[in-house]
């Protein structure tokens, strides 16, 4: 089976500083995956394009990143078979980010979007590695290995806080 | 100039009932209309079709109406330049509204949608006329009538619940 | 039939910063307005006097904005039959704009406001492009090469990002 | 100093249900009182002359019912210096309440309104009497045995929940 | 009839900040009134005192202001029949404001808050006036002053845009 | 040490249906309790005895359940340093019971109330059982009991299911 | 590869009616699949075991369901490299579905869960038979079906809608 | 009886400068304690250790923070029969709070956690010492103590407000 390969759209340039962090953490993960803008509202043609040719041009999973009235991932859903991860992007024209979470989430019975946190780039990184992982061996790997970074990191400054107190002379459990 | 036409598209049979407030008050009004239904999630080809060529065949306004995680409304938005009014349909399927008002109300700077109230299907019908009332005198008279008989039904119950009292005891201004 | 015009209205000096933007995409598109302050709660009776004029006075739309318990937009759209779009400023005595929100846009059935996204003024000055645009061909023209130049600006930050990579070393799509 | 009035008005018919609360605490507290309906949205001009004739036509304070975009409380308190106190409505085409408290509640500085709870009319009779009682003394007592019996009223339950327990097994404090 | 008196209490040092625009705003309309700090959580015996006294001691108006959850307001009314007007306050510890607004807003039948907007102190002192007025007739006049200065305010800065242009180029109504 | 006891207070006789679950729940556990009504908004007095008697009565908690506005259960706490517990209830007066909740959760800093879920008395009463167990080896004893019986009729629904599927052809794990 | 095969899980028998949603659609799409309850709060060690060897035990992809403060969803994620997908219930304990939603939503930086709408166990089937359809392509036969027969359905009623007109009497697109 | 003992959890790091409020305030209590990081998500077997050891390790409450989709004051919960209390904390990744609040607030029946305000963590403090009172007389005292010096800080700020007014002009009551 070819290698697991993920596509980060996002609907505008200014949702990048959130949606490089899904890019960072495919890295890590070492999973294949490229990167571009395609707006719903702006270039609803290169968006149908881009979704109707995804499965055919190798890719194994989107990840879709928008704010406010956030069309992009479900409008990608409903022309893909592809799974299609949802990022609600806290633009600075979204109503503390409701707007964007309840256009991505409720979406209706029969076109699902895997809706991550609000500005959970990262979350849909590390899910869409988790996707592949089901045939890529190396990226499940990969993700165990994170997952034991992840821990070691906690065990670490809670050693650290229990050595020192939180004001240098408490002890901890 | 052409005889103003508006159409009134949903995402689903469901919102009909809702809907049918539209086309009543455009009866009303003497506004030609058609009726339809298209899904933004489970017909995008139709939208696409529909959105790019509402223009050419002779629209002056578009409805549409959708509930939960609501694209319809701004997807056709970013296909035409006629002005779409968005009904949020406050469907099963919905967080009490709040999803249908946000995933229409908040549209992105270049692609406006004219939203009304949560099931608000009759206001965005006589939105409608008032656009066409622009270049339309017969629908323009037709805006006065209806505002003349709104005012006419306050004051016949303002006049009755004065004379009769609200336990039938009470005078009034 | 006479060129378009568009009213610009808000309930404070303090909306302008905002409401400016109604005013800059309407010199864009070429559509001829005017500009002022009409406050429901301090000045009611130039409310109603602008409202009840706006028709024969030549305005063939307004744009209102206000913010808190925003009433000018809705007062003004049941004075008038002109399609009254309004815009819900995001003000210092807002809770986060659900009431600027929720006052504009929950009219009741029979007076619509046409609202737009909250501080989403650009929006209410293209929505009002798009009213005039039914009867006035040069700005349809004008609204047509707007909606191509937000998305060749959109090709060229896609191209861009494509090109030379989130972190420039990742080819596009 | 002439004996205190109040005015009692709604948005529509259908707030009646709501409203009468208002009348039936007035008539306990003998405090006189006229109910009628006044339209802020669909009988403008009739809001606009009962607003500015209700100080001269000797009303002491005006309670104002309203629904949805609930405009009425307060363009009526934009016109006269009476207190206006406001009852959101939680009528059908409201958000859950939300939009007809948040229309009431959020007045610019300057214009008050006094807001009591969603569908409050009996505390906005309560206090309509409270302002009142300032230069009434009956209507003071009125209030003073008011209160009294409430108190009692729980006294009473209180006794026969101790008495006789919540299963009819337990002594209360 | 003796003057008007008015009681600005607070839950806390740190509620001064917004409470004192009521307090401006009474030197303003030429109304009576004390400051004070009355805690309902840090002093129950102090509000307890203060409210059950609130009337002897010649006080025609209370305007209470806290934030969180906000009980000072609701737990003075409970202890007099005097108005009480709440200020919900948007402290460093509320949750968007929305605490106090629903803790100050939803009083039980038979216990009514006169509650303002969200920090909306000088309106709370506007309301308070207009309740005085009803027995004294310099502060009335000092409320159709205070009217007229707003309005003047208003069409004063409508007729420098009107003049000058929101970017110096455009006339107005 | 003397056997703990709770006390359970609601602020109005139509609390009982919810606040009963307390009450059931401690009878369950062995904890000795007594129930009564206590109203803050309608018998201050009342309240402050209780509150500042509870523990020279023997109270080792309370348990106050309110709804709307509801101070109760932090008024209560400002008198005593017991533990209290707060139930918010979803009464017929409150907005979705988040009055309820925000105004019981979000009490300032120095004055805590124990919060439980929205109706959440059953909680509380094992909440009020968890505290006595601390110096209550039974009611520990109770508890664990309690535990264990939640997770065996867990596994037996979980076997249930397994055993006959969903549609009673599905094995489970 | 393994064929693909999904774990349903919920925290409650009460879930069984949303939750078989999931089980429905995953037997239309020809994907195998098991159905049990854990319970998070009541079955912790059950949950860990669960989730622990979920992956061992042969599953791709694990539905997740729950309500309230719904702990289950993320909790597995933080056990298990699978992509587990997460149902927000709108159980009769929930604040209008709001507290299940954010609690499965808005999982931390590393460990995602794949949120759906609220009650929308059809589409986290859906989701799960397209995360399987990249190893699986038979399962992307029956995805592409379901697309069209959706389609389909859409069509059909818009046809029968454009025929019959909306009351019998009007033409369609 | 032993002394109480307190046990203070936190999901990350970059909760203790909220969760250090409650060390403090235990030190001013004089309430033993210890501090540590343990994360539900990231380490959930070091989780699973602390609380099925917490009362057999001599604690008698445990106070755990926790943002966004909190599920570690519910999961430690769901694994002792301690007292559990739960800060909802405000963190970077939380959606104003309410995520915060809401999953640890909407425990289901069977597993109370005693949830505080948001970023309360001193009053967690105070609520464990309260529950340690129990059978601590020290410590009761020491509750009776803070008590009246949060009474003194209020009576000290009044005094000083009424004597030197709010501009230093205006005396108290």
């Amino acid at each position: 089976m070819s290698k697991g390969k993920v596509a980060i759209i996002m609907g505008s340039q200014s949702d990048l500083k959130v949606m490089s962090e899904a890019a960072k953490v495919l890295d890590e993960l070492k999973v294949d995956y490229d990167v571009s803008i395609v707006s719903a509202h702006r270039t609803p043609e290169r968006m149908f394009k881009f979704a109707q040719g995804a499965k055919s041009n190798g890719y194994h999973v989107i990840i879709a990143g928008a704010g406010g009235a956030a069309h992009l991932p479900g409008m990608v859903a409903s022309l893909t078979i592809l799974p299609v991860i949802g990022v609600p992007v806290k633009s600075s024209n979204s109503i503390d980010g409701w707007d964007s979470v309840l256009s991505i989430l409720q979406m209706p019975g029969g076109v699902p979007v895997a809706t991550v946190a609000l500005d959970g780039a990262k979350n849909a990184g590390i899910l869409a590695a988790q996707i592949i992982a089901n045939f890529d061996q190396e990226v499940a790997k990969s993700l165990e290995d994170y997952k034991k970074q992840m821990k070691d990191k906690v065990m670490e400054s809670a050693e650290n806080l229990e050595a020192n107190g939180w004001k240098s002379n408490k002890v901890g459990f």
